[in-house]
C-alpha cells in the first residue's frame, strides 16, 4: 500500500473509525484500524465485535494513489499521529515486514502493523428492504429515547431501545423499569415486513455523533441478529440484541384522576433547586402536592435543611394530589420534552405518572412515583 | 442576622471564598462559609487552615441590612442554593435554632448552620511593610513557575515556591529536582528588608484563579508563618513551608559548550508528536541530536514503532550534541517561554540543560537530561 493523502481528509475519516474501537479490548487486531487501498479508493474499518464502522475516501480525493494494498494499525496511535501532523499531504507507505512509514516534510513515523488477515471479516452488504429516513430524526429519537435505558446488564433487553414499526409508524421505546420513554414517528414510506427489535443503546449513542443534523438520510438494514445503518460515507453495523422487550402499551392509561399544565421550564428549575437537598443514594426523593392553582415542590436532608418551591400550575379538575418522585428521574424526563409548556397526568399517589407535550402526543414519559411510608 | 441582596453580588464573593474550602475535609467548620453582617456590609470568610480567604461586600451593595449578626452555614451547599435562584433579589435571615431562612418569590430553603464561635479566629491584619506589585504581573511569575513544583510531600519545601526579595529584585524559583523555572521581576519600589520564604504552590494555584488581568495591584503582608494577599476586595492568607529551599543559582552556568537557537512553536510541535512513541512510565524519554544546522529529535516504543523529526536549528559554534531528556518537561518549559524563538544550551549529554528567550534572561528554564545507556 502506498498513497499520499491531505491531512485534513484521513483526519475526517479517522475520526469516524475510531469510534469502533473500544480502548478496554484486550484483543490486539481489535484496536486496530484496517486501511484497505483499492482502485476505488480508501476504506477505513474498525470493530470491538459488538460494532464495526466502515468509511470510504473516495480516490478524487486522495493525491496519489501508487501502489493498491491493505494493512492493519493500531488505531489510538495512527489516531494522535495524524492528529498532530500538519495540515500537509501525508504520505503513507507500507515497508517491509508488517510496517508502515507515515511522512511528511518534518517528520517520519515508522509503524508496526498487525497482519491485515486477522481482522474479522464483516459482513456489510444491504439488506432487499431498508427503512429510510431523515438523519435529524433519527438524532432525535435516539436523544428523546435513550437516557431511559438501564445500564445494568444484568436485564440485557432493558439496555437497549426497542425499535417496533408496523406499516409506516415507528416505535421506539426505553425503559430501566423505574421510567419509560417512547417515541412515535411516521415513516415516509410503509415498511413491507414488521420490525421488533432492541438495539444496544451504548451502540445508538456513538452512532449519533457520527450523524449531522443536516437533511440527509440514513438506510437501516435490518437483520435477524443485527442491523447495518449507512449514511454519507459510513456504514455502521451493530449486534442486536435478543430477548422480549416488555409490552409498556398497557401501563399508559386512558384516563386520569388529575391532569396538571405547567411550564416547562420554570418546573425543570424548581425541581434543579428542590434536588439540592436530596441524595442520591435515597434516589432523589421530592415531593410534589398541588393546592388549587399553585404546586409546591418540597424536599430535605435531615442534618442539612428542607426547600420549598412553588409554582404556577393549570388543573383540569378540583381534584388535588401529594405524591413523591425521583427528582433527577422528572428532569430527565422534562428536559427531553424541549417545547413551552407540558402536561403531568395523575392517576393516584403509586401509579405510574405521565408527561408530555401540551400539544403533542408523540412523545410520552413516564416515572414510576417512590412509596415515602 | 437579616439582609437582603442581589443574587449576582452575593454570587461574585461566593466564587471567591468557595475555594477556600476542600471539600476532603472533615472537620464540620471548616466545610462553613461564615457570613458576618456589620454596619460597614457583609464579610465572607471560609478557611481550610491551609488557606484563609475573606471578603467584603459594602453597604452599598446590598439591598437592605434589618440586623446585623453572624452565621456559619454549610459552603457547599449555600453556594449551589444561591447559584441556582434567579437573578433577583434575596433575603437571608437568620431564625431561631441556628437556622437560616434563604427565600425569594418562588423558593424557601432553610438550612442548619453550626455554631458560629466555632469557626476559628483568623488574624488577617496587614503588615507593617507590603511588597506591592501589578496583579497581571503576580499571575504571570506564578503561571511561569509553579509547573516546575514537586507534587511529593516528601520533601515539603519543594511543593512551593520560593520567593525571595533583595532591594528591588524578586526572585520566584520552583524545582522539583529534575527541572528549574525560575523567574526575576524588578519591583517597583525597594523592599525594606529581605524576605526569603517558601509558598504553597497549591495555594498560589488557587489564588491566581481569583485575580484580574487588569492594572491592580497586589499587596503581599509577610510574616514569619504566614503570608497575606490582598486585592480588590479579598483578602487570601496561606501558610508558609518551613525548611530551606535549595540554593539553584550554582546549578546555572556562565559558559556553554553549545547554543541552539530555534522557533519555539516549530519545536515544540515536533515534541509533542515525538511524545506520542514514548511512555509516561519511562518519563517520555526522546533524543535531540544536532547536525550542522538541522536537529533530529527521535523516540520510540518497541512494540509500536519509532519517529524521528527534524527541525531547523542555528548553532552559536561547530559543536554538536546528542542528548535524551524528558519531552513532556522539555515542553512544559518551551510552552512557558511564551515568544517566537528560544536559546537552547547544553554542556554535554549529562550535564542540565538551559532554556531561555533569546532576548530575555528574567525567565530560565532547566532540565536535567536522562541517561540512556
Amino acid at each position: 500500500m502506498k498513497l499520499e493523502i491531505k491531512q485534513s481528509i484521513l483526519m475526517e475519516h479517522l475520526n469516524y473509525v475510531i469510534k469502533g474501537i473500544s480502548s478496554k479490548n484486550i484483543i490486539p487486531v481489535l484496536n486496530c484500524i484496517k486501511f484497505e487501498l483499492t482502485n476505488e479508493g480508501l476504506y477505513l474499518m474498525s470493530t470491538d465485535n459488538d460494532i464495526a464502522i466502515k468509511t470510504f475516501i473516495t480516490k478524487e480525493k486522495i493525491e496519489k494513489i501508487e501502489m493498491l494494498g491493505t494493512i492493519l494499525v493500531s488505531g489510538r496511535y495512527i489516531y494522535e499521529i495524524i492528529r498532530k501532523l500538519p495540515g500537509e499531504v501525508i504520505k503513507i507507505e507500507e515497508v517491509l515486514d508488517n510496517k508502515i512509514d507515515i511522512k511528511t516534510a518534518n517528520s517520519n513515523f515508522n509503524l508496526n502493523c498487525n497482519e491485515a488477515s486477522e481482522f474479522p471479516i464483516l459482513d456489510l452488504q444491504d439488506s432487499e428492504n431498508p427503512i429510510i429516513m431523515n438523519q435529524a430524526i433519527f438524532k432525535t429519537i435516539i436523544r428523546q429515547t435513550a437516557f431511559a435505558s438501564s445500564q445494568q446488564e444484568s436485564r440485557p433487553a432493558l439496555t437497549g431501545i426497542n425499535f417496533s414499526i408496523n406499516g409506516n409508524t415507528l416505535e421506539a421505546s426505553a425503559t430501566d423499569s423505574y421510567r419509560v420513554s417512547k417515541k412515535k414517528v411516521e415513516l415516509k414510506e410503509e415498511s413491507k415486513i414488521p420490525v421488533n427489535i432492541i438495539i444496544p443503546t451504548r451502540n445508538l449513542n456513538e452512532l449519533i455523533k457520527l450523524l449531522e443534523e443536516d437533511d440527509e438520510n440514513i438506510e437501516l438494514h435490518i437483520f435477524s441478529n443485527k442491523i447495518i445503518f449507512k449514511f454519507n460515507s459510513i456504514i455502521m453495523m451493530s449486534r442486536l440484541i435478543n430477548g422480549d422487550f416488555p409490552d409498556l402499551s398497557k401501563l399508559i392509561p386512558d384516563t386520569y384522576y388529575l391532569e396538571v399544565t405547567v411550564n416547562l421550564n420554570t418546573f425543570y428549575k424548581a425541581l434543579d433547586r428542590a434536588s439540592l437537598l436530596t441524595n442520591e443514594s435515597d434516589k432523589n426523593i421530592v415531593t410534589f402536592r398541588t393546592d388549587e392553582d399553585i404546586a409546591q415542590i418540597s424536599s430535605n436532608i435531615p442534618e442539612i435543611g428542607h426547600v420549598e418551591e412553588t409554582v404556577d400550575i393549570e388543573k383540569n379538575n378540583e381534584n388535588e394530589i401529594e405524591i413523591s418522585f425521583s427528582s433527577k428521574y422528572m428532569m430527565d424526563a422534562v428536559r427531553t420534552l424541549e417545547c413551552e409548556n407540558i402536561k403531568i397526568m395523575f392517576n393516584g399517589e403509586l401509579k405510574p405518572i405521565i408527561i408530555k407535550n401540551l400539544d403533542d402526543d408523540n412523545l410520552i414519559e413516564l416515572i414510576v412515583p417512590i412509596r415515602t411510608y
